[in-house]
């Protein structure tokens, strides 16, 4: 087999549908977050980014970097080791500490990412749990599809934040089973949340676990930054909570907190927790120090609130449509891979905005989309040049409109 | 299904049988290690670690540490992103071109950590070439046995480093069929090396993609730290090799070098490249500054050697057994789990010395071990404290020795 043609093809085949992911070149510049220098070729340009998951701009507060800087003066740059094999550092240890206490759990443990933590957690649960059921959400981030499908255990998918249909398939599922229920509480690519509550009272009728992602809530919800659980005081009632440390909180790695017993359990036998690099002591000592401001000031979650508040407004003036969801992220859906593509472009060398086209395999095909999120960061000029481009590329492009309501 | 129960009870026979982990919480101090802070419980004491895959120090290296500083100063903590979506940075640019450059390919592909590299590359080359078939060596690492079973692929185990058993399995496939070796260079328990070369013969005669995984090797093999394959000269006959960031690099973090349309096919279908965070822009310009160093530096490999030759030479004065390899690992091997967490805890307890104990599933049950891995800066005097604590205790325990030489 001509194995680099097969690459050739199939690459071919992703251009050809629009689906090629080109990556922006960026650099982040500290204190000046969301601009960005954007390199592309032998050229440079200043950009603002409007697609970033570093919801808060914790990447740049000063306490998260002034605890980066003093664990690497403190103890140098990597783990050197697996958890097991001299990797696990105080830092770690604290870590997990003030994980478990965000979501009013027992204990907490760290993973290398949240794609990791989902993988591992998931995949090790369901496949170490004799004859368990997995009852997952169809809009489940591809960690958790992944990690059940690694898991081979029997695996029901239910419709999407639909508790009837939930219901159906936990009645008609073996009682005598054991059951996991898993879901998300913010959905990142729509943006809409999970009926916590009420799947938890499910859970409670049909013997089962549950298990919910916040990693796109973490940081930004609640009064501590505990996620929409501890929002609506029903993090108790959840058996595990997933989350990560490279959104809101502003560095990387990912973590689940449960009991005692359950936390042990899966860093005793998940192979993707056992036999890797813990993360090094430094990005678990300012995750630290950022879920401490985070569970202290409200102030960076007020201002989301209400900048991610003042940009819906704008493009409702304008009548640019976009998904209306109780969270922070502004989905405007284009539907059209290349028009999507080439909206992105145009707005990147334009008018110097960095928002990524998101599509297929990220969202399904024919719900290509600009997935805007606004921080506390961007100022009321950003807000400006984002509404006037967007605007300005509406007429452009001759795209739909929705009515505006007289203000 | 009382969960709690269960979860206690497959703990217990963890316990029962001696394969419990507990973790050593540590604190490095940077500019000392192998020195390190051990706290348990309410006291501290100073230890030597032993057993850390930081083989050269590098995670304490001055040019690493500045590099970090320097981009967390220019950038921030987090990437903020996946790498499709904000989350590429120049940093990971000038990584990968340096990784591309490092191993003689044409591109390289950063990951999140080794197991992810490995999870991720193998998982989506098995998976997507129609009809794969996969020669795992027996011996190998839990990531890439993992990727492998995730792929779902046909996968035929061959003989670890058995180049007649791998000959006979390839002959007996269908010649029709796509076929990937995946193997290790040093095999990370044992410390010995695989015969690259004439697998790569072997791959050539039955027109097999190879992949090598050199993650105990970079940094430390070869005259630019490229590997066992650049210390042998065969770089340009493998079609992957995957190392990571985290061992001899003294970072975190892990990637696959091979062909442009390789590397952005992997980029464009693996899921556990596609749907994660990047790393942040500061490990990988940690990254960058140590490839760069030890690409010129060969001061690091030659302690690096000297010291194993030494320790090894004196454990063979005392009698003290260990497996023969060509490599810088020295296994000591105990055989039973108890016993070897009681070594482990003694070394820890009474001598200042860490050394984890290897126990179940890392080897298989029987060849329970202490792994020693010495390092450049481990000092006369920490070697003599290591080898005399290993002679008591051997003298305590009444372990066997072997003859020892006229010297």
């Amino acid at each position: 087999m001509d194995y680099q043609a097969f690459f050739k093809s199939r690459l071919a085949d992703l251009k050809h549908d629009g689906n090629y992911r080109v990556f922006i070149d960026l650099q982040r510049k500290r204190g000046n977050f969301p601009e960005a220098k954007w390199t592309s070729g032998a050229s440079t340009k200043d950009v603002a980014i409007w697609c970033s998951n570093d919801y808060l701009g914790m990447g740049q507060h000063p306490k998260v970097l002034a605890a980066l800087h003093e664990a690497v003066d403190r103890c140098g740059a990597g783990a050197g080791g697996t958890r097991n094999i001299s990797g696990t550092t105080h830092d770690h240890v604290l870590l997990e500490a003030e994980l478990a206490d965000l979501h009013g759990k027992e204990a907490a443990l760290v993973f290398t990412s949240g794609y990791v933590s989902n993988w591992a957690a998931l995949g090790t649960l369901a496949s170490q749990i004799p004859d368990c059921i997995v009852f997952s959400d169809s809009l489940n981030h591809a960690s958790m599809i992944e990690g059940i499908r690694h898991s081979r255990a029997e695996k029901v998918i239910w419709k999407h934040n639909d508790l009837e249909d939930l219901e159906a398939k936990l009645r008609a599922a073996d009682p005598t089973k054991p059951k996991l229920i898993a879901f998300e509480s913010v959905y990142s690519m729509d943006g809409d949340i999970a009926p916590i509550s009420q799947i938890c009272d499910l859970a409670d009728r049909f013997g089962a676990m549950t298990y919910l992602d916040e990693v796109h809530a973490v940081g930004l919800y609640g009064p501590r930054g505990g996620g929409i659980a501890e929002q609506e005081g029903v993090m108790d009632r959840l058996t595990v909570i997933e989350g990560t440390l490279g959104k809101a909180f502003g560095v990387v790695g990912g973590y689940i907190a449960a009991s005692v017993e359950l936390c042990d359990f899966v860093r005793s036998f998940a192979s993707g927790f056992i036999f890797t690099t813990a993360l090094p002591p430094a990005i678990a000592a300012a995750a630290t120090a950022s879920i401490r401001h985070l569970k202290e000031s409200s102030v960076e979650r007020d201002a989301h609130k209400a900048i991610v508040a003042k940009v819906r407004r704008r493009l409702d003036t304008l009548g640019i449509p976009h998904v209306d969801n109780p969270s922070h992220i502004i989905p405007v859906i284009v539907g059209n891979p290349a028009k999507c593509k080439f909206l992105s472009d145009t707005l990147l060398e334009e008018f110097g905005i960095y928002i990524q086209p998101i599509n297929y395999p990220t969202v399904p095909k024919g719900t290509e989309r600009l997935r805007i999120t606004p921080s506390p960061v961007h100022t009321s000029g950003d807000v400006d040049r984002l509404v006037c481009a967007l605007h300005s590329l509406w007429s452009q492009c001759q795209l739909a409109r929705q009515p505006v309501a007289a203000e």
